[in-house]
């Protein structure tokens, strides 16, 4: 089968590698129908993030469920699932937490020794633990949306949840990337009233007032913490949504909270010294969040997005076939793509 | 009267001051019964924290109503009262959410310009929204334990519920101060099952365990993370109090939080170059502290106080009168007293 491995910062292959298949009874094998890149795989495209070379890449997809292994008993061939972005067992103490990021026994897609999803086919590990099974008659043009649900969606929402959205919230969203914006749209299905977002590039702020944004702020650091305050009664949001990761990110989150408020941390760190405690400490700021447990929040999501009550489809402008996933990561790479389909 | 006053580091004097007296018709005067020195008046003891030479010092006190301003209705001369490290109009819009500490027109006894609690007398702003009345006919032995509740005893209580403290919870708490001790009962209080105070001071190790403490970890650093990961099953404790402010001290919270627990941060941050983002993140940790709103607190601590529920009146190893204060912080200094009590 083909799957997209990395070479090099920059080199991003589409190879033949041995067919993904069962090797433990756990296991199930999806073929792909929709995969797509997130913002964390470009920073092992930049060769940020290590990486081993021939390493797999992309860890959101759907498919259908092609090869199970004797113990699986929750999915079958035919089957249309969904993939967190991490597998998880589904019977360890954070699973039963609700904490799937932190299976004991759970991993990543991409990560060494594992498939990736930029491929034609995935094997997954303790597929009981890790699929979420979709309806059977699904409407085909809903697979965009449904997609969102293995990571941007999810996490976006995991956001909106670990700084405390709802209903009436005031909630400042610091980044126009994918995840920005679907924590947008996971604020507004939270019930927030006024949602601001931070950015300035206007076809994605132009989906943040889709996703139910009230105000834009284009404005950058000091200034935009300054606009943020001024928007909100001059103390700041009670809930921020720091979906960006980098330093100046989170000093305009931090700046953007109201006193007593809470930010919700989904941006995977980078270029982050360190985070200004005395700043935290005399605010009384909570920051809660991390890496999502998706496979949760799959189920949970999962009714609004087949019902259309919420379309997070629009955060993908750009579809390429695996062959052309290089010039998917590119368009990323220089934002003229907001985030880029991955059809095999 | 006479008040301690910060002459330069390590030298503070008790001076003759101008008589505390109303000056807005907000204002009460309390005299002095009961004070006390605090881990961060330390800080400004050995010239770490700025000050203004001749500025007051003391931020927790109890004491009788001497005088109250025209406006004032919630006390009267004659009352027996407790003062929050912080006063606070009660009528702003972070006193409604019960957050007194970030009182738009609030601040903190020996603050540049105010009175400080290690004197005679306290001038009191906004003393209506500030001060909490006493029983009239309190047990006079109970006086320390309420004095307590000014900060000591309520900065712990923050630390336990931002740790989201409840029946049946496992908590780490670091610091084997006198906040630290007195997370310790709040984590009691609140229902903890598990409490491992890590700390190696025997005396207060020894409080701690009279206090509810039912593991004591004497070691530090790394070694430390081992052993409260062993005694939880592996992973850490769920809740974790902050209760020292410093970067080691907080690297020893942070690893010894289970993957998706909180910290309750209290320790004012001083030595913290910043914080590890990537640490938090890969725990999926939650941090949430800040500033004890004390006056929220009291009320609801007070009753449990009053019956002798709690007795928080331990922390207290040494008293001096108010002309042998700097005695009282040399031997804090040196850490031969945990925490001393000020007579005027």
């Amino acid at each position: 089968m083909r799957a997209t491995t990395v070479r090099g910062a920059g080199d991003l292959r589409v190879d033949q590698v041995p067919d993904a298949r069962v090797t433990e009874p756990t296991d199930a094998v999806v073929r792909v129908l929709m995969a797509c890149v997130c913002g964390t795989d470009l920073w092992v495209y930049r060769g940020v993030a290590g990486f081993e070379p021939g390493q797999r890449i992309g860890h959101e997809f759907l498919g259908e469920v092609v090869q199970v292994g004797s113990q699986v008993s929750s999915v079958a061939v035919g089957d249309l699932v969904v993939a967190p972005f991490m597998w998880s067992d589904g019977n360890c103490e954070f699973c039963a937490d609700g904490l799937q990021s932190m299976c004991t026994s759970g991993g990543m897609w991409g990560s060494k020794g594992s498939d990736g999803g930029q491929a034609e086919a995935v094997r997954v590990p303790v597929a009981d633990g890790t699929l979420v099974r979709l309806p059977k008659d699904v409407d085909r043009a809903l697979l965009p949306a449904l997609l969102t649900l293995s990571d941007v969606l999810t996490t976006g929402h995991h956001a909106a949840v670990c700084a405390g959205v709802g209903p009436g919230s005031t909630v400042a969203v610091v980044g126009d990337g994918a995840v920005g914006l679907c924590g947008v749209l996971a604020a507004r299905r939270l019930g927030a009233e006024r949602i601001i977002v931070l950015g300035r590039h206007e076809q994605r702020t132009e989906i943040a007032r889709r996703f139910g944004a009230t105000d834009v702020v284009p404005e950058r650091g000091q200034e935009a913490v300054h606009r943020v305050r001024e928007l909100t009664g001059g103390h700041g949001a009670r809930s921020v949504l720091e979906c960006v990761g980098t330093e100046q990110a989170w000093l305009t989150a931090i700046g953007s909270a109201r006193p007593g408020g809470a930010i919700g941390y989904v941006g995977a760190p980078h270029e982050v010294a360190g985070l200004p405690l005395g700043r935290l400490f005399v605010r009384n700021l909570t920051i809660s969040g991390g890496m999502a447990p998706a496979r949760a929040y799959i189920p949970q999501l999962l009714p609004d997005v087949l019902s259309g009550a919420i379309d997070p489809s629009p955060v993908f402008d750009l579809t390429v076939d695996l062959d052309h996933v290089a010039e998917g990561y590119r368009a990323m790479d220089d934002r003229s793509a907001l985030k880029v389909l991955v059809t095999p």
